[in-house]
């Protein structure tokens, strides 16, 4: 891939969360999850405290480390040494005694890496209501704090997991007139996935130099086109986090002239983390790519492209390969953006099945063809002379959604 | 059934559509579906053009039939001879042809009664963005015009039904001081169904005597709590309508002082239409009434109820009869109201799973008995003082709703 700011380029590398310089992980099985030697615990550490940034869920119910990380980035003022996250229990709706459990997963993090508690941010994913097998939590802390090393970015990914029928990792190095820099990053779904930072949870490094400010920026301004653009199910999450650390390990460093640069690698592992979650959608068969053009405001097209995108029908049938473009244009219809249904069009696969209001149901062969592969594009052009577009991206809706779902606990 | 008006009782009776005197009905089968002998036209007929009053779909995508009821009803103050209706095809996206089908339909049915074309409302359900087969479908028009009779409630019950798994028709006959008069309906459903107005096609009649205007607000207020309060998927049809006709026959006539009965009459009949299209929802295998208490506001209730109905993985939950309390909590907090989750509580079936920020998981297995039945209960108090409540029902989500929609065309 190669990037299109001035001067710079991107180059996908190996190595995860731990390709950029000044990072170590460490994952292992603590005992969350039932199945012997399953990953569930994993820790992210920089080499030392560091600029860091984060996202997370609106949901009214925060699990107790979306809680503790906010306060903790509060306190420091956004830097952080490290990351503990588990898997199989997302120890929400746990009441103090989660809160207390988080703050312990903390502590114990700061105390094998010898930092400040504050200085740890803490990060769940599994059953809501569940509390913590906190003391095999804390043991496993212990050892993981013992083992952190660059190269175990594969481990990392896959101890986040878990409905996820893949792990998620990505890396790209930045090479500017200033000199090259790394950003990784690794992320887990793969239900209750939907925006607004209700994605699932993401861990993404850097060895750039970057001020707290200018991270902050930069993760919301990525994250608003990657992970806030994708839904599985339109469900949004008690422990959504988002969380992004920069060493300053490469030496370069970004202020407003080489953010562009910075920007544009976000994106690309961003992107990349992003639609592998959707990829990793529960029951996922299909990616879906949502284009909507020609809309009023980005705001708006964004509105459409996201209704089309969480619409039961239109995922079905995109999983039944049927090219029914009468599902797309009721649900652009019925999004609450005014725009006029005979000047739109829509095209599945590129072949125009809806124009003038009218059919094109000729070329409907062509378009079911285009959805028997894995990757789907569908585009709406709304007529509306505004020149705003948006990209949504989700997947399709199988049978293996409703049965994952329905035996998760089970 | 006993309504709660002071002096006014409300029975069940037979006969559905044309219980009420002053209609009569009419359905055959004429050829848009393709199975032999599929009922998929029907006419309903008050013996002269009498009060009608409508609701339509909140799509900007508004089918041929949609349109011109509307043009119809404005055109006539509100009055209306008949109702004509097929099932197979939703004349939708359908242009300018689609159109000149439906104004079709309606004269074809003026010249069976000899009344006005514009006395005369269209409706058409079945797939979206095919044309009509406008000459079988006069044919079927002339031949059920002439066939008009009292009785034929379940045959119209039938001929209106796509993909719904049985008819649904429901009469009730109002005992007032002033004498009893019958208000009847059919409805349909069973995809894209979720308010507003976004239900489903659905036909009432009444022989009570009802000025238009006050019949409008009768079918407004109806429907608030019946029609407009359930979903299936979340989706809203190009097509859906509801009608309303009155034919006075019974000689009761309705002013402001006996408006209560006739409401309750109508929501009576509203109720059990409305419940009959989830429980036949595409794939349903429960019913599931959402009950929100204690919000500041009807609308935050409702918006409430809405989000927890509409969530898949509540309604995967349900399918699988986990008493997953936490989805319903995450689906809660991220409906947009604000509320302290610490104060929520959560009942399903009556037995308490989650109050003071805490799970009750010692009453989980109760909870699980009662989502092995068909009709489900999840009650959530929000705990903001305001006292405010709102019901939506709602189905389950099972493979059998995907089977059904990534194969409905082929």
């Amino acid at each position: 891939m190669v990037g299109s700011t001035t001067g710079v380029s991107i180059e996908a590398v190996a190595g995860g969360v731990t390709a950029p310089a000044g990072f170590t992980s460490s994952a292992l099985h603590c005992g969350i999850k039932a199945k012997s030697g399953a990953l569930d615990l994993a820790v992210i550490a920089a080499d030392a405290t560091c600029p860091a940034a984060a996202l997370f869920t609106v949901n009214l119910a925060q699990a107790a480390p979306v809680t503790l990380s906010k306060q903790h980035l509060e306190k420091t003022g956004g830097r952080a040494r490290a990351v503990v996250v588990n898997s199989g229990c997302a120890n929400a709706c746990t009441g103090v005694e989660g809160y207390t459990h988080a703050s312990r997963m903390a502590a114990d993090t700061a105390a094998a890496l010898g930092c400040q508690p504050q200085d740890v941010l803490v990060s769940s994913t599994g059953v809501i209501g569940v509390m913590l097998p906190i003391d095999k939590v804390s043991a496993g802390i212990r050892t993981a704090g013992a083992a952190l090393a660059r190269g175990k970015g594969s481990e990392t990914a896959r101890a986040i997991m878990t409905t996820d029928p893949f792990p998620k990792e990505h890396a790209v190095v930045v090479r500017t007139a200033r000199g090259p820099f790394t950003i990784g990053g690794t992320a887990k779904g793969s239900g209750m996935i939907e925006p607004n930072m209700a994605t699932m949870l993401g861990f993404l490094t850097t060895d750039a130099e970057v001020p707290p400010a200018l991270l902050r920026k930069a993760l919301q301004e990525s994250a608003a086109d990657t992970f806030n653009a994708i839904t599985v199910d339109g469900e949004c999450s008690t422990n959504d986090s988002l969380f992004l650390l920069a060493s300053g390990a490469s030496g370069v460093a970004i202020d407003d002239d080489s953010y562009p640069a910075l920007l544009e690698g976000l994106l690309a592992v961003s992107r990349e983390l992003a639609i592998g979650i959707v990829r990793g959608g529960e029951g996922a068969t299909k990616l879906i790519a949502v284009n909507v053009s020609n809309a009023r405001t980005r705001a708006e097209a964004r509105q459409v492209a996201r209704t089309i995108a969480n619409s039961p029908l239109v995922k079905t049938a995109v999983h039944g390969a049927d090219p029914n473009w009468g599902r797309i244009v009721a649900a652009a219809g019925r999004s609450g953006v005014r725009f006029d249904v005979d000047r739109a069009t829509v095209h599945v696969g590129g072949v125009l099945l809806f124009e003038n209001g009218l059919p094109h149901d000729d070329a409907a062969p062509e378009a079911a063809e285009h959805l028997q592969g894995q990757s789907v594009q569908i585009d709406v052009n709304l007529g509306s002379g505004g020149g705003a577009t948006a990209t949504i991206w989700t997947c399709d809706l199988s049978a293996e959604y409703v049965r994952i779902n329905g035996e998760y606990r089970t």
